[in-house]
């Protein structure tokens, strides 16, 4: 499975593709910050950004995309921003078809660090370690992206090993069975890497 | 002049378009209110507003688009939604290079109804006189649209006037002229209708 990660934002947009699959290292396949200009206007930021999501989707061909979603910021004009490259990147992929999933930064951080409140130090740290990188990306918003498809992948395994164990507690009660302790486990498992 | 007014937002988006010139009344052409389903994605729900978006604007052809700028609301959650499909109808606009405005609420009030502190059914009253409407536009949405779109064919004609006025004076005191008391009324003049 391949999934772009989008941090959105006007000034900076940080755009992730990693690979992952059940059991298997994480792979980055390619990251990048769009840059747009302050002092252009409103809209063309927005095609701007908009032609370099449409050419990462032509050339990487991601299986879904993970958008950042902001509950709440101080700064107004902050969230507007991304709120706004949010939508462009949202759009793009619902356009094609491809499913679109929001995560909140506290879900991101809680999933490669295992503190919802870690910093953006500590994840950039363990973006380079989960991707097996030289160095770590810079600037924050690339390792940013990164981190929201790794999150994506994660808790698209954890769903699936969680449909899975539902599955098979129902068919076991199904035909008399009880419910085993190890579904209770698994249900209750926590997002994490297939290991 | 033919201006589209969208007050963007994910559950209703008013769009609005209205014709003006200098010296002339000011004419409905088309009003509604796109809603999308609370209940879908949020990529289906910009990709229908984009849709319907888009149908206006091939149906309409405005010369320009005037969009509402938000700069803080309590509630983040609406601030969410109104700059994603803000985002949305200026991509659309900007993709077809369409020249897009974008005016505060209170700009809005003022160029309507003189205060820029007006409530929504001053506006919708003062909407319903101007454009010489039998019915006041429902909902709010439809009608604050349509004043989006009086406020920017007012500030057009407003500063067409004053860019005039200025070229004028300009021009005079190029040729040992001084500049004259009128020159600095049409400079200072509120923005308003063409009398």
């Amino acid at each position: 499975m391949r999934v772009l990660g989008v941090d959105p934002g006007l000034t900076r947009c940080g755009l992730g593709v990693v690979d992952g699959s059940p059991g298997r290292r994480l792979t980055l396949v390619a990251v990048d910050v769009v840059r747009t200009p302050a002092a252009a206007d409103i809209g063309a930021r927005l095609i701007a950004l908009e032609r370099h999501v449409e050419a990462w989707l032509d050339a990487h061909r991601p299986d879904a995309v993970a958008v950042e979603r902001v509950f709440s910021q101080h700064n107004v004009a902050t969230v507007m921003g991304t709120a706004q490259a949010g939508a462009v990147a949202i759009t793009c992929a619902a356009r094609r078809g491809i499913p679109v999933a929001l995560h909140t930064p506290s879900e991101v951080k809680a999933a490669v660090t295992g503190s919802g409140r870690a910093g953006k130090g500590q994840v950039a740290m363990m973006v380079t370690r989960l991707l097996h990188l030289d160095d770590r990306p810079t600037p924050a918003d690339a390792a940013d992206a990164l981190a929201l498809a790794i999150c994506h992948l994660w808790r698209g395994v954890a769903q699936a090993r969680l449909d899975a164990a539902v599955s098979a507690a129902q068919a076991r009660a199904a035909h008399g069975g009880d419910v085993r302790a190890e579904d209770v486990d698994v249900a209750s498992a926590v997002v994490g890497p297939a290991s």
